[in-house]
């Protein structure tokens, strides 16, 4: 039985608690330490104790590198809100601890395995859209009433690295390719009151082979939707297009225009715990953790400075 | 009856002989001429003898400018395939002329009154989804074979002033705000052999009170798709959401997500001869046309160069 610390509760840790029930044979939560946001020193004396083997990272997002970091100079592998970290400094030392720990580390990319991304994924990978051209990413969340955290871009990093970070991830996992430059915008505009944050955003990437990509993320989506979040991607290749929207995948290419069925579910932290196992797995790795959110940070760069990044 | 003479068949004269049929109480068909690629003085002459109310421009995409500009000069209307230029310097001129001439101009942005624009624009208008704050438009077409003007891009133009300049009317069309900056991207790659046509091309826009717009421009649309066009635009505002795709408006706001009913059928060569009678229209602004055309043009530069172009 692997043994299981959660740090902070600002993030997705209901990831693994909805595992916790379903899986435990495999795991169990042992305890949980608040964040560096409210006590510097709680989660290092519960590492210290419990000596788990796993630490779930997700305190105010700014302090997602360092105890990380931490979690892996104490030897222990690390499930960590994404972004990885919020800014470059953070990310360098953060990528440092993690060469030099062995450990496995993997930031939240559940979104991957959403319905509809799993078929998209391997329609693509199966070689039916031909080579990958044009790729549109959307994030659409609503917004409703946010803490303490969103209110400061100190502590929330900022919304292209929040929200937009799901969308460079699948951009990357899709193409697999690496981003040349990048431009991006963002607007704290009709924010309701929540300090600096970010309401819309866009970014635009030119990658390797001349492949174009942009993302468009937003917090305007109505409190009236069926759904928290509007996630979408349209992937154009050579020979076909595929793309998800509602949950579902569609494709067009010389077979027509169809609905492509939810073939397989996949669970994130299923995965990890099979990294953890040895066993093969599917767990977004560390490194594409790593460079989403250097490509996610140089976006916000872009956002402020007003000019493109060259990566 | 208003007398109407066509020049050159490379674009959309379709629009004119579609209403021909069954609008002939209003106006007539009465000749045609070739452009100036196949014959620099037929089109003159044939405005000389004719002497039409009307021309109906649509040359190889290049002479657009030039032939509106001598259409203008001998005073008649001129319904001029977009873009209206595909040079600033034609641009210019064609704006010079155009406000000397006292005369109608229009370009064919036809595709404001496409099934679901309409609705969307009437729910937008209405207020329902507040103040626009993010926009994403996407033109995507069928390459199948094209001709000898597409494989030059001196005689075409680019694609993103030819298809982009669809996406960057609606953008103006439903935010009716000015554009401050434009990074663009564009690619030639996978195009089966048509010389520089760029298969693929993105477009971020920085407007007036931080709006932010993206566009996506393909030819990857498979042959056996539907349709030839997969028109979409999503508005996102302060208070509710409104997009069109598959030719149909969606929309949510307080009252939930629904389809809207497409409540009203226009066409822009109606609208055009009511201009030209005087009476009231909706018909795009000449204004419109050369705002259009000048941000695409920008664009375009903006991917040739790979900078950002400030408007």
């Amino acid at each position: 039985m692997l043994k299981v610390c959660i740090i902070g509760s600002s993030g997705h840790y209901g990831y693994v608690m909805e595992r916790a029930s379903e899986k435990s044979d495999d795991f169990y939560i042992a305890a949980t330490a608040d964040g560096p946001e409210k006590s510097e020193t709680d989660y290092i004396n519960m590492l210290e104790k419990e000596k788990p083997d796993i630490a779930v990272v997700n305190p105010y997002l700014c302090y997602n590198a360092k105890v990380s970091l931490d979690c892996l100079r104490h030897g222990i592998n690390v499930f960590s809100e994404k972004p990885a970290a919020t800014t470059l400094n953070d990310l360098t030392e953060l990528k440092k601890a993690y060469t030099k720990s062995g450990k496995i580390y993997s930031s939240m990319m559940a979104l991957r395995f959403a319905p509809g991304f799993i078929a998209a994924k391997e329609f693509a990978d199966a070689g039916r859209i031909g080579e990958i051209r044009l790729v549109h990413a959307q994030k659409s969340y609503k917004l409703g009433f946010r803490g303490d955290m969103y209110r400061d871009n100190k502590l929330y990093g900022g919304t292209i690295p929040w929200v937009g970070s799901h969308a460079v991830d699948w951009i990357y996992y899709f193409t697999a390719k690496r981003f040349l430059n990048v431009l991006a915008a963002q607007s704290s505009i009709a924010n309701r009151g929540h300090g600096g944050l970010e309401m819309t955003a866009a970014c635009s990437f030119v990658m390797e082979d001349e492949i174009i990509a942009t993302a468009s993320i937003d917090y305007l989506r109505p409190s009236e939707a069926k759904t928290h979040g509007d996630d979408r991607i349209r992937i154009a290749g050579t020979s076909g297009i595929v793309e998800v929207r509602s949950g579902e995948a569609f494709a067009v290419d010389g077979a027509g225009e169809r609905k492509l069925p939810n073939t397989k579910e996949m669970h994130i932290f299923d995965e990890f715990i099979k990294a953890v196992k040895g066993e093969k797995n599917e767990l977004p790795k560390a490194e594409d953790a790593f460079y989403v959110t250097e490509i996610c940070l140089k976006a916000r760069l872009s956002a402020e400075t007003g000019e493109m990044i060259k990566i």
